[in-house]
């Protein structure tokens, strides 16, 4: 077997376990970072005695559903739609989701242009009540679309209500969002999002754990959120019921150590009481995008105002590359021009650029973008020989 | 002269000095405190050189007030109007003022029955914008009567907006509420509030530092803020608009170690916009008096559910004497009843009730008013020997 053919099999692996395994299983968790993926599979596919950590009933269960995958075709479908299956090791995978332990995902169906591991540098969660109230859902577009102006990416669960006002707001303000799925990526959810999810799929990310066709669940609903949590580097609540879902993603951010942030509302509400109650704990107050980035920005380590680019140019990808050469040596130049310039599709040039702008090269001004001061004095190579 | 001779003259010292210093006046305040009122007011009716940290212009101008002053006068249209003259080292002074250092009232002018004392040790202030909006109204007399439920004593400043609301939730309740004034107490400010004022006197206390007559100004309305900080056990504020007036009650309450609290809005209220800046800072965030008391009760010296009484019950004065003695031995009384075993008024009786209730002697359930188990049973003396 050559080295193409091993990294192949390594992936049939993990696609196959994707479609054996729930998310957030920690045993299967630890069962691949013991033995590896490949041993776990085989282990499975054989249907020999149970790994430790689960019941003989719960071995079986996995034995059934092992009975039944096809990861080969699972690939070619997702290959069909658009999507493409990204594993820990791969060059895009976000390496904050390591921080979940044995409960990291296997791997992550994603659709979209833009590279998630770049996306998820400068990204916020911001998610709250699928009942929310037009308050809720106005506070939601309004710090998306602030957060997306300042070039941070809002990431949310693709719901009704909080979710679907913050994707909304992003994509409003022209600006990056990532929707972090239940189900297959493939199989929008809910049906009344369907244009929604392809309208981020096309400009920016729809991601999930789940294989193409699978179903979301109420438990595959709580564990999608400690993805959104562990992606991203703080999560803003927007309006929240006592025990709602969006307390998980909170508490689960805390737990990870990402900033934890809430939106107030009256006292009087019901769907500000879960809000409330996190903000007595120790969630920050926040009520503007400019206090939310004051607070998810002073991790500093990649805040492309202080400092230079994170990779050189010449680790950049061939297309980003091309967009990078596009930009004008002096002042900004709208996303349509740039697209001209690398040869490319508008929303293509801005999925770049948005990856640029994680990694310190260019600035957004209003619906123009530029070069940074780093990017012209500050990296190896001069900007003509990219 | 005789000690009670003295004891007068000290008194009319004192509310000469009313009369003639500002209140907060700190380099008045450490005359006193290093010469005394009596040689204070000496040197001031003398017409003397200037004493220190005064400018020639500021010292004329005190000289200018001392050759009008007529405490005499003063001190016998208070007590027309049903106004005593409280001062430091008084039976009623509440000790908790002298956190106040040197810009510690120098006495203060009380109307109503109960005792200022004793209601101040279970107190708590809720203050908030004039221009309040129905929200902020609704939350200060929710949280007032919430307070004034569970035996708290709601103090504020009489103003019109979340003042008002706070005070006329209290009174609503049937509880114990105190009012603040940047004016003489007998000139009720505002006017629109002057029979709201007259309730509060009747069925709770009207107060302040200023003398007979004497009107309000921007920088006594500020001034009052730090008595209404430093009398209660925490400060809750209710709608505030950046650099509003009460934010300056809830940062002298935070710089005198009291409890400081705010009651959130929606974040596109720009009420709420002073709010939310303190909650963003170091104060607590509360929807509901549980949440209040749960904060300010924690300080636990005086909370009567857990100890006996803090005044043994031959200490108690006559009036107060004499209404514990009309409690039922077993069960609640209303306060009518009470106040007929007491031969007193029935407002006279809930005044004395409140009292009782701060020392841990009573409880009140509803409507009714009952001993508490440690008044039977942990006090000196029996219950019929009062």
């Amino acid at each position: 077997m050559n080295a193409a053919d091993e990294e192949g099999r390594g992936l049939l692996d993990r696609v196959f376990l994707t479609r054996v395994v729930e998310p957030g299983d920690e045993a299967a968790g630890r069962w691949v970072r013991e033995l590896g993926a490949e041993a776990v599979a085989r282990r499975l596919r054989a249907g020999g005695p149970p790994l430790p950590g689960v019941s003989g009933k719960r071995w079986a269960g996995l034995l059934g559903r092992a009975g039944q995958a096809e990861p080969g075709r699972d690939l070619a479908v997702a290959r069909e739609a658009g999507v493409r299956f990204v594993a820990p090791g791969d060059a895009e995978w976000p390496g904050q989701l390591d921080d979940l332990g044995d409960a990291r995902p296997l791997g992550l169906w994603v659709r979209g242009r833009a590279s998630l591991r770049m996306w998820a540098l400068r990204s916020v969660a911001v998610v709250g009540a699928r009942a929310c109230t037009e308050y809720g859902a106005h506070m939601a577009a309004t710090l998306a679309a602030g957060l997306a102006e300042r070039g941070w990416v809002v990431v949310s669960g693709g719901a009704y209500g909080v979710d679907g006002a913050a994707h909304r707001g992003a994509l409003g303000a022209g600006g990056a969002t990532v929707a972090v799925l239940a189900c297959g990526v493939d199989r929008p959810y809910p049906r009344g999002h369907a244009q929604l999810i392809s309208r981020i799929a096309e400009q920016g990310l729809v991601l999930g754990e789940l294989p193409p066709g699978d179903h979301p669940t109420p438990s595959r609903f709580v564990l999608r959120n400690r993805v959104i949590a562990a992606l991203t580097r703080g999560t803003v609540i927007v309006e929240a019921a006592y025990r709602s879902g969006s307390l998980v993603t909170a508490r689960a951010a805390r737990r990870l150590g990402r900033h934890t942030m809430g939106v107030p509302g009256p006292a009087t509400s019901g769907l500000s009481a879960g809000v409330h109650e996190l903000l007595r704990q120790d969630a920050v107050l926040v009520t503007d995008a400019a206090e939310v980035v004051e607070l998810v920005g002073d991790m500093g380590e990649l805040a492309p105002d202080r400092r230079g680019p994170v990779l050189p140019r010449d680790l950049l990808d061939a297309a980003a590359r091309r967009v990078l050469a596009a930009l004008p040596g002096r002042g900004t130049a709208p996303p349509e021009e740039i697209a001209r310039g690398a040869q490319t599709t508008p929303d293509d040039a801005v999925a770049r650029l948005y990856e640029l702008r994680s990694l310190g090269y260019v600035e957004r001004h209003g619906d123009g973008w530029k070069l940074t001061r780093q990017s012209m004095t500050a990296v190896r190579g001069g900007r003509r020989g990219c």
